[in-house]
């Protein structure tokens, strides 16, 4: 199970405990303290000028860089002291980290995950020394080298405020970089304002957060339904819309960047913050969303065999999403695995943790699609089933979304149903915990069988307190809920066909990496419909892998979570970056074992 | 007098006589051949992809580059063949160059300059295999399989055109890469149509030519008065309406940017090429033009220390100088030595080839402010002297700008006038070359003392057919060249400052490469007062050193032929660079013996 090409790096901090991580061969000792919470002081970002992130490699080898000379003497070269950023393990090493000289801020953000602050947006307040005929260079040259530990492009709007700013405030100036590019210089010391904005793009809902990227606490949050939906509920009738109107694809883009720059406006007035000050935005959606919001057209993601225009965009900024804040705002959209694996589940990957645990853990996105992530020791790979639409209600007789009024429990006794209604209302329909759960209950109670038949209402052992919820309506046979409402045999088997569909996904990654249901340490449900899932009975029918309830996670909103990562730490990009790279992608449609698999999977267990 | 960095390379190529070049240590060959109108192969632009540029060291060393082993054998390694892009000259070396398997084109442009045609722009047609659903790379990795001699980034833009491109024409699809940005995906062969624009935005007039950058040839010139005029003559009285005024940068910018616009269009119509064919603009001017145009506060240039924003603009788009053409287009503009030696006289000095000529040479851009380069051998310096108007008929009683009735040139004989009035009609004033022609002629014929004073009629020597000609207007002398129109003590005042001012810059660059005027091999007179400047007047008051009139060029418009050359080549972008860190500024303005060379420099030779 070890890739051959990882290597263990044991870290003895001064400060907690000691910690192993396994990390790709060639990582910096840096990137791997900093990817697993371990703080590390720096301050020029890893450009090997700060001469701050000392270690001390004890056991093992790190070859000394073109930079240690600089920062220690042959001496302690010879003892193993070294940059970390600059110090690639290539193989196993023991290293000590010092204490800390500067504390460097910290979030606790995604699954438990801790991230230590290294926002691509920078501030950095300096005095420039004023011009003379001795001194004539220009002011961006003044500024380079007042500012001589970074590298940076400039861009023209950042260079005419230069100008300014520094004969404003008798050289005074805070100088904007995102990346490595200066995108504004302000008069004064402005170093402690600046922000930026996280948006998870749903097909559904579209949240925006606005993060503190000075303390990497979140300003304020706020959230709205995608005004894209009367275009189509799910990204197969939006993707049909474009390929019917050649001016639906201009149509869904401009409503996406409505949406993203009215919650922008939003986040910012109820924090208080000028949408000048944040100077950069993060987007994780899926590749539907992406598109459309980029005005890329989605028909190949539509029909097979289902092609992306591209998995990244690097170089966005935040007009091209039509978020209207800083001027030279930058944004980062997170990278797509593939066309039915979007960017979304990338960032809730790295929100869980997928990359970073060495336990067998499966990530599993309910929806119209679902997606799925499985971690096993080094090896990640991902795929796509298409559920279709009954986790939300749509093909269900009673079925809704989950809004006040939904059922979204259901027990059931030897004489009597227990319903959890949303909003504690009369119930007006059936959402999809409801279902998962009422279908589990049903199986349990003997009331359906392994086959997903309903029983008829003088079958032997069905309890006489059911008998009578047990109807017919029209042809056909349904189970009474409640008066008015009630879950059909059609009902059941739609639900059959989508939990088939994502237990052949994991059950085929699970068999592609030689494990077995009982491997699996944790499930990890991802979503809003995660949060609503009994675990029980979800594996009761089958839905997840056969484990202990415990076992089973619901994470939330793991691609919003990601997306604020994303904009605290250009490490956690990297990361991300990273698990692009490492996950193998598994197309399920063109496998010929598909249906047969999927028939063996339609059974409750 | 030999640059301890530099080295020799002795090129023998195949097909031209052998050539000898001199270049700093640590240029390639391919640069060094490039940069000297030696033809090599190469289609991956020096990327070390192509493995075309083969050259063999039959003299000296060269190290063996990474890339080296996958193009040659080790015997041919051992026989000293190299790729020229990875070859960088360490020390003097002695190279054969193969025959062309491919014949690049080229152009002559600026000073009898042949440049090879590499431009920024770049269009390959492929054509791209279909997706499948064992091939569900994304589009744009697609592409670059495709183009995988080529890197890039891709603009949001070119994407989108990307997806729709290769579906519109089976696979077949031109890419446009500007420098190492996609700009855009066409869909079929659109690869013979590239076109880009040179401009030569001058402080009077602005010039454009529109270049095929497929064959390198202009497809139209055009070019109008720069509608800031009416804000000012010269650099200086623009500066002064922006102080004046808050708006005044604002309103030069939109001028700046409607003149660069509307000769676009013009040129663009003139030559049947679409807007959207035009992927590149190049833009020299001098800085104070260059500032305006970008939106950037001139103030800073207008007073000491006469400090730039910045002297180069990496990164720009056309439409950050207002031009209309392809969306994606880029802009080059000229790197600026100083905020009086601006990107137009780095454009004219590489057009003039300032930077590739063993002979001490002159190069001088007489105008308001006048901008004096000097080579000698490996070194180049540049100074500026600020000559007033006087050349361009300002301050000068009977002055005109060079235009239809202004007297041109100045003959003087025993008894009569000739005048040369430009266009053939009556005379309505004095040009500036007309202004030192008569000076000079006056200074001949013994009329004008070296001290600059008018000789009274009835003085010994004055020939009797002139002395109708000495009267007195007002308090003043004068000689009446034409009824009406006459040259007064006062102006042959004005012509000494500015000519002493000029001489003073050159003579004080001559000093400090420890030359005399005498050494001068070529005085390059560039601009277009160059043009009507009669050589033998301009060394008759000492306005360019003392050499034989042969020895004194007119090379015109060079800060447009420059512009050409930096969309033509990107090695020509690269030698201006060069030359920017090659040559020394020396400012005259903080000299404490400027005042007495200036003084010294006021009498006639």
């Amino acid at each position: 199970m070890t890739g051959t090409d990882r290597v263990r790096i044991a870290f003895r901090p001064h400060e907690s405990p000691p910690r192993e991580v396994r990390v790709p061969a060639g990582t910096t000792l840096f990137d791997a303290a900093s990817w697993n919470g371990i703080a590390v002081d720096s301050t020029c970002g890893g450009h090997g000028t700060c001469k701050k992130c000392v270690m001390r490699v004890v056991e093992g080898e790190v070859a000394v860089s073109r930079v240690d000379p600089r920062a220690f003497t042959p001496e302690q070269l010879r003892d193993g002291w070294r940059l970390a950023c600059r110090a690639p393990a290539e193989r196993d090493v023991v290293v000590e980290v010092p204490p800390l000289v500067t504390r460097p801020k910290a979030a606790t953000v995604g699954v438990g995950r801790q991230v230590v602050l290294r926002p691509a947006v920078q501030k950095r307040c300096v005095t420039l020394p004023e011009p003379t005929l001795a001194d004539q260079r220009t002011d961006l040259e003044r500024l380079r080298d007042a500012l001589d530990d970074l590298e940076f492009t400039a861009d023209l709007h950042a260079v005419r405020n230069l100008s300014r700013a520094m004969r404003a405030q008798e050289g005074e100036v805070t100088a904007v970089i995102v990346d490595e590019v200066l995108v504004d210089v302000e008069p004064g010391d402005t170093s402690s304002r600046l922000y930026g904005l996280a948006f998870d793009l749903g097909t559904t809902t579209v949240v925006a957060t606005l993060l503190d990227l000075a303390t990497g606490t979140p300003a304020a949050v706020t959230s709205m339904l995608n005004p894209q939906q009367p275009h189509g509920a799910d990204v197969i009738t939006r993707i049909s819309a474009t390929m019917m109107d050649p001016d639906a694809l201009g149509r869904l883009t401009a409503l996406a960047h409505q949406a993203l720059d009215q919650l922008a406006g939003e986040v910012c007035a109820e924090a208080g913050v000028d949408r000048g000050e944040v100077y950069e935005i993060a987007l994780a959606g899926n590749a539907t969303m992406v598109h459309l919001a980029l005005g890329l057209d989605p028909e190949p993601l539509g029909v097979a065999p289902f092609v992306m225009a591209s998995r990244e965009f690097p170089g966005l900024t935040a007009r091209d999403l039509g978020v209207q804040v800083h001027p030279g705002a930058r944004a980062y959209v997170f990278p797509a695995l593939g066309a039915y694996v979007g960017g979304d589940i990338v960032a809730g990957a790295l929100a869980s943790g997928m990359d970073r645990d060495r336990r067998i853990r499966l990530f599993v996105d309910i929806g119209t699609n679902c997606e799925i992530v499985l971690a096993s020791g080094d090896r990640l790979m991902a795929t796509a089933a298409p559920a279709g639409p009954a986790f939300e209600g749509a093909a269900i007789r009673c079925g809704m979304r989950a809004a006040p009024g939904a059922i979204e429990g259901v027990k059931i006794s030897e004489d009597d149903v227990a319903l959890d209604v949303i909003g504690d209302v009369e119930p007006i329909g059936l959402a999809g915990s409801g279902l998962v759960d009422a279908v589990a209950a049903l199986v349990t109670a003997g009331l359906v069988d392994a086959s997903g038949r309903l029983a008829l209402p003088d079958a032997p052992g069905v309890p006489p307190g059911l008998r009578s919820r047990l109807q017919q309506v029209g042809q056909e046979r349904v189970f009474v809920l409640h008066p008015g409402l009630y879950l059909s045999q059609r009902d059941i088997r739609e639900l059959q066909f989508a939990k088939a569909a994502i237990a052949t996904g994991w059950a085929l990654l699970l068999e592609e990496a030689g494990l077995t249901q009982a491997d699996v340490a944790q499930v990890v449900l991802a979503g809003s419909f995660g949060s609503y899932l009994s675990a029980a009975s979800a594996v009761r029918i089958g839905l997840v892998p056969d484990v202990a309830v415990l076992r089973i996670v619901s994470a939330g909103n793991v691609a919003g979570e990601g997306a604020k990562m994303a904009l605290l730490s250009v490490r956690e990009r990297a990361a991300a970056q990273a698990l692009l790279e490492e996950v193998r992608y598994v197309e399920l449609s063109d496998r010929p074992d598909f249906n047969d698999r999927f028939v063996d999977r339609l059974a409750f267990p």
